[in-house]
C-alpha cells in the first residue's frame, strides 16, 4: 500500500491494471489480454517507418498506388502465412469483433426467420450469440459443464443439437476470459457438413493452421488487437460462395460482398492498421510460419501450466481438460483467490516488469489473473513469469 | 511520358495519384482529400512517442488507467476546442463516415416507417441517404441546381420540404467532391425547430465554430481522416436526449447509448487513433482554437479561389456562389479540362512536391482536380500552390 502526499493510503497501481511499471523498460513483459505489445521486431519496423523522411502511411490516401501496394501486400502475406485458399476472399473490416457479431448474421441470413446455431462456451461466444439474436433465429448449443454450470468444457456437436437448416454454425476458437481453446476446429457431424462453420478467431488467429476446406470454414474473423496488430481493424476471411447473400438490412460497411467488390476500398479503411497487419504477417513468415508459431505457442503455455499443475494447489486454473486449455490466455488464481496474497503477487510481478496480468474487465473473470501469451510474448518471457511464479509459491506457500 | 526497362511507354506516376514525388521530402505538400498529412507538429509528436522507451499507445490495454487517461484527455480537449456543451456526449465510433450513415437512422428511428429528411446536395449526402433508405422512410430535399442538374447549390429549407414528423434533418456540411461547404449550419424554419439537425462534418470538423444549441444540432459526426486524425475512427457527438431511442436492429457497435454507458469501451476502441485525435485537438488549442483555425482556413482558400477567378478562364471551379464555396476542397479544371494541359499541370506540380491533387476516386469528379486544404496544410503551402498555378497559367495560357 502506498500513501499519497497527504499521507493517506492509495491503491497500488499494479492493482488497478496500470501498465506503467517501475521496472526498467527493457525488462517489461506485457501479458495483457489485448491490445498488447507486438513482436519487438515489428515494433522496431513501425518506429523506423515513422522516422523515415517523407509521408508515413498515416498520410497516404487510401486510393494512392502506394497504399494499394501496402494493402495488396498485407493480403498476400496473410494468404501465404495462413494458407488461405483461392476460393476465399480476405477483407479488412471495421468495428472489431463486435462488429462481426452483427455482420455475420446480416451477411449470411436473408431474413430474421433464418436459423443459425451458436455454440456458446464462454464470454465471447455469448456476446456473439446475443448480438445475432437481433437478426436471426438462434439455436444455442450450451457449452457449460452440466455439473458446475461453468464454462470449462466444449460440447459435442451432434445431429441432435445442430438444426440441418442452420445458415451457419458459430464457434469461438479461443475464449480469452474462460481460458478455453479449440486447438483444432471441431468437425460437424457428417449430415451437417453442408453448413458453413463460422469462427471467431480473434484471439488465436495466426497461432495454428486452419484446415479451411476440411473443416468447412465459411467465415473466419480476427480482430487485430491480440496477435496480428492493433485495434480498429478486423481481418475477415469469407468463402466466395457465401458472398452476395446479405440481408437488405446489412449496413454497407458490414457487407462482405460490396467491400470485396470494392477491393476493400468501399469506404476509407484503417490504413496504418492494415500496414501493421502486413508487417506482422511478414514477421511470422520470416520466423518460420504458422507451424513454427504453433510450436512456440505450445511451449509458452506449457511452462506456465506446468508450474500451476505442479504447485500443489498454490495456483489453480479452471479448465481441467488439458485438450481444451488455452495456449493464448492462462487464467490462474493464487491460493484459491486469497486477496492479500493475490495482491502481493500482482505488486511483486509488476515491480519486476510483468504487467497486464490483471485488467479491469467487466466480464467477471472472478478471482483469476490471466497471463496472455500472444505473438508479442517470447518463450523466454513466458519462462520468466513461470520462474517468478515458482519462486513466489516457494516463499508464500 | 516515361518508358520502362523495355522501352515501352508507361504512365507517369503523377497521373495515377502517386504520392511518391521526386521532390525532396521537406518540399512535399500533401493536398490529398484524405487520408492526408497531419499538422507537422502533431506528426513530430507521434514520432517522438514511438521513439520513447516503454510501451507505445499501440501496446496499451484499452482498460488500463494509462489508456483511459488518453481517452479522457482526447474528449476533454475536443470539448474545449469545439465548445461542446455538457448536454452532449462525445463518442469514438467504428466504421468511418459510412458506418454513421447506417448508425444514424438505426439510432434515431425506432421502426422502418419513421420519417427522416435528407438534404442531398453532393456525393456524401447522396451516400448517406442511400444507406438510410434501408432503415427509415427518407424524404429527400434535392439540392441540385434546377437549371443544370448539377450539385453546385444548397436548397432553401422550408415548411414545405421538411415533414414535421421527421426524426431528424440530415445535412453534410462539406461536400468534398463537389466543393460545397456550409460555412454556418442552416437554420430550420421556425415550425421545424423541434427536429434535431444531424450533420456529417467529416471533412470540416474543427475548422469553424458549431452553434450546438442555436442550430439545434442533435448529432454531429466526423470521420477522423480529414482534419483530426487518421482513418479507422469517427468522432460522434450526440445530444443526450437522443440517447436510448435506437431501433432493436441497431448493431451494438453502432448503438450510441450502450457505447456511452460503457464510456466508449463497450468493445475495444481504436486506441492509437484516439490518442492522435487528442494530439490534434491539443495542437488546435495551442494554435488559437477554432476561431483562429477558421481564419486560417478562409485565408488558405482565398489565395486559391483568387487565382482561379482571376485567371481569365484558364482555371474554372464549379461552384459560382461564393458563400457556398468549400474552404476545404477546391475543385478546379485546367483550360476547360484539356487533357494534355491537365496532365502537364499534374506532372509539373508533382515534381515540385505538390501531391494529392488528383486521386483515383470512383465518385466521378469529372475533369476537376482538387486542392484539399485540411489542418495539415499551412497558409504558406496553399500560397505555394497558388503561385505555381499563376505561373503555370502565364506559361500555358
Amino acid at each position: 500500500m502506498n500513501t499519497n502526499a497527504d499521507g493517506n493510503a492509495t491503491i497500488h497501481p499494479a492493482l488497478v491494471g496500470s501498465l506503467s511499471t517501475t521496472a526498467p523498460s527493457d525488462a517489461v513483459i506485457n501479458f495483457s489480454p489485448g491490445p498488447t505489445s507486438l513482436p519487438k521486431a515489428v515494433e522496431k519496423e513501425i518506429t523506423a517507418n515513422f522516422n523515415k523522411p517523407g509521408l508515413t502511411s498515416l498520410a497516404l490516401s487510401h486510393r494512392s498506388p502506394e497504399f494499394v501496394t501496402i494493402l495488396d501486400h498485407a493480403i498476400a502475406s496473410a494468404r501465404r502465412v495462413m494458407a488461405i485458399p483461392d476460393d476465399y476472399v480476405v477483407l479488412f473490416t471495421h468495428g472489431g469483433g463486435h462488429g462481426q457479431f452483427a455482420a455475420l448474421p446480416l451477411n449470411l441470413c436473408q431474413t430474421q426467420s433464418d436459423v443459425a446455431t451458436y455454440v456458446v462456451n464462454g464470454t465471447w461466444s455469448s456476446r456473439g450469440r446475443d448480438e445475432a439474436q437481433k437478426y436471426c433465429q438462434v439455436q444455442t448449443v450450451d457449452g457449460r459443464d452440466p455439473k458446475t454450470g461453468q464454462f470449462t468444457t466444449f460440447p459435442e456437436l451432434t445431429e441432435a443439437n445442430i438444426d440441418a437448416k442452420s445458415r451457419f454454425v458459430y464457434v469461438c476458437s479461443n475464449e480469452t476470459v474462460n481460458g478455453i481453446e479449440l486447438h483444432r476446429l471441431p468437425k460437424l457431424p457428417e449430415s451437417r457438413r453442408h453448413i458453413p462453420l463460422v469462427v471467431d478467431a480473434s484471439s488465436d488467429f495466426s497461432t495454428k493452421p486452419i484446415a479451411w476446406h476440411d473443416d468447412g470454414v465459411g467465415v473466419l474473423f480476427a480482430c487485430a488487437s491480440k496477435n496480428i496488430g492493433h485495434p480498429g481493424l478486423t481481418m475477415t476471411v469469407v468463402r466466395k460462395d457465401l458472398l452476395g447473400k446479405a440481408s437488405p438490412l446489412c449496413p454497407g460497411v458490414f457487407n462482405y460482398s460490396i467491400n470485396n467488390e470494392a477491393g476493400n476500398l468501399w469506404n476509407t479503411p484503417a490504413t496504418f492498421n492494415i500496414e501493421v497487419v502486413g508487417l506482422v504477417m511478414d514477421w511470422l513468415e520470416r520466423e518460420g510460419g504458422v507451424v513454427e508459431n504453433e510450436r512456440r505457442c505450445i511451449a509458452k503455455a506449457k511452462v506456465l501450466y506446468e508450474v500451476i499443475d505442479n504447485s500443489s494447489g498454490f495456483y489453480a486454473t479452471p479448465v481441467q481438460n488439458k485438450a481444451l486449455r488455452s495456449r493464448m490466455n492462462i487464467p490462474f488464481n493464487v491460493k484459491g483467490g486469497d486477496e492479500a496474497l493475490t495482491n502481493k503477487f500482482l505488486i511483486k510481478s509488476w515491480e519486476e516488469g510483468m504487467i497486464g496480468l490483471r485488467t479491469l474487465t467487466p466480464f467477471g473473470a472472478g478471482d483469476y489473473l490471466r497471463a496472455s501469451l500472444y505473438n508479442g510474448v517470447t518463450i523466454e518471457e513466458a519462462t520468466r513469469l513461470a520462474d517468478f511464479m515458482q519462486q513466489f509459491a516457494r516463499e508464500n506457500a
